[in-house]
């Protein structure tokens, strides 16, 4: 009996999408407003999937608050209040803040940490109106 | 060609975590605020998934409507405004109303009343920031 | 140069609507569904509103942060995964703890606690529909 | 590597629900208010899903903007402010406008256009309450 | 001591904005988008705010039962599932359907049946983006 | 007869409060993480609500694609994919771009431009938890 527990967190963070090899213009060209040299920034809405079976006796298949308390370590603390480009150590200097590889790199920040259960998903809520979704 | 229609409904109940076979400082330990003695609740936020073909004339996998009605029979009249250790006789007295025991319960109540289309996937909002998934 | 600035934050409660003075039936033919004698309960979402003149230096009438803080120890702390019948001490006995009489209580904690600037409104949710405010 | 990426748009129309084959008293039977002869309306919101592998330069799997600008021109110049019963020429006339049907023909509509990136899942929301999801 | 209790309902209407002693391409100039001839709709949200002195024994100011069942008949039952243009009584033929103008007439049907509380204000939210408010 | 029109916007933009006459220990200390030297950002979400009375012929007191289009002009383009500490011109270098001192900045942006009706509030909602609103 396999069930899903999603826990949302959010996170203020600057960012910019820049290619260093590439000349202002063609940034400018590729990302549009995204390249502001200066730097823009987004309210990341995030949400963690798990997946296992609930304990007879507690009925968790992870505690929630655990659950919060793991991704504040490993993704908010790093990510909070941060620029994307500059501030993140498990964010190489070479990889574009989008989206998507975003929620590749908190998949990566996660998975190993979860023992008793397995993740499942990454979603990363960047806009009102763009999200990107991450299965390992 | 299958198709997947979802369905969200409310309700508003009232619940504790708590191990009858435990001490009061465990179950505390365990479930934190969760465990208060004279119970806390919630505004939850069901929504059921069902999957079919869309009939030819109509266009309904399964009328929203019947959907609702049966929602609102087999779980929501037991559920809603109502405590959940306490009130719902399809709730196991020893098996602790968590988002995760919540869904394969409700699920359990509406997989053999449908007949026409086939049940996918139930999903349960306990907060803003915790919600599970149950797909059979 | 006045400016509003208003908290969002959430708490999670049991209650139910009962006049002990009533019978049960005459109980259940005022309040319905919310005399339940075990109980129910909401996910509440409170915004507090402060009214004040920007700090020429900080630009803050009041640090949100601080702000938070002041709403979870006179507010959330007490109310949090609470019974609003039973647990709360400043929630007189023979007062319903409807949302209309809940934004007066929470208005009476948070008043005379705010110095640098001045209470203009609490907005309580109840659920989804319904919601109060009061403005002193 | 396989990353999700999703866009949500906006669109607002009339519809109703009837067969022409049936009787008014059939439509009414069968559709209720949403047989009404001289329409209702709905602001739907839709969500776009495309999956790939990130760019390694530009972090994109499909640039946010271009799926925007692919969904207005096939999708939303068609159907915004728009009769989805009369005016819409990717809409067969007997072909009842449901949430269901609708994900099917968005699904068509969008599916050949996507060359870089793969067409995962068209969702429609109709109401808060009713969504409809195709995958293919 | 006045508090102010909202009541949020829903409906879904079609409409047109079109003024008709002007030509077809006067309305499109006027109008935009929203002056397709065969319609377009909406799902509307609105808000009614009463006020009033808590009752000292219910802690009501109006049960929101009551003013549900009294938006319901006098609004809802009228609008929900119409032709705001053609189909409602109290929309007279020249006045268009825009949100201002629906939240004066909703006003109107509401304030004299409200007797044991005031109208405090009736808001519409049209869209995600434009909504009209109206305090008598 | 006074209406209230309200049209949302929103924009993403990057910041950090920083009193330039303070040490980095002081502006920690008052402003937390939100003194990130490399920056930080949101999604604001903006809501304009102007106030004047209905045309009697288009229902308007002021289109609101025009109102859109306004707010586009004198506010979006200038903080939208910005850092508001360096990138606008009518934000003073030594003013903290708060919610508080936003609004205020955005209303003086706006209220000149206005001559057909009249500017009510200026609303700006920085984070899912914190807004400010100014009325002049």
């Amino acid at each position: 009996m396999i069930v899903y527990l999603t826990r949302k967190e959010r996170f203020n963070a600057a960012h910019k999408l820049w290619v260093t090899e590439w000349s202002e213009e063609k940034n400018i060209e590729v990302f549009g407003k995204c390249a502001n040299v200066n730097w823009h920034g987004h309210n990341y809405v995030l949400e963690v999937t798990v997946k296992g079976t609930p304990d007879p006796q507690t009925g968790f298949i992870f505690d929630a608050k655990e659950l919060s308390k793991l991704i504040k370590e490993e993704v908010l603390d790093h990510l909070d209040h941060r620029n994307l480009n500059l501030d993140v150590k498990f964010i190489p200097f070479n990889i574009q803040p989008t989206t998507e590889n975003l929620v590749v790199i908190i998949w990566n920040q996660l998975e190993s940490k979860l023992t008793t259960c397995k993740l499942h998903c990454v979603k990363l809520q960047e806009t009102e109106n763009i999200s990107a979704e991450y299965y390992g």
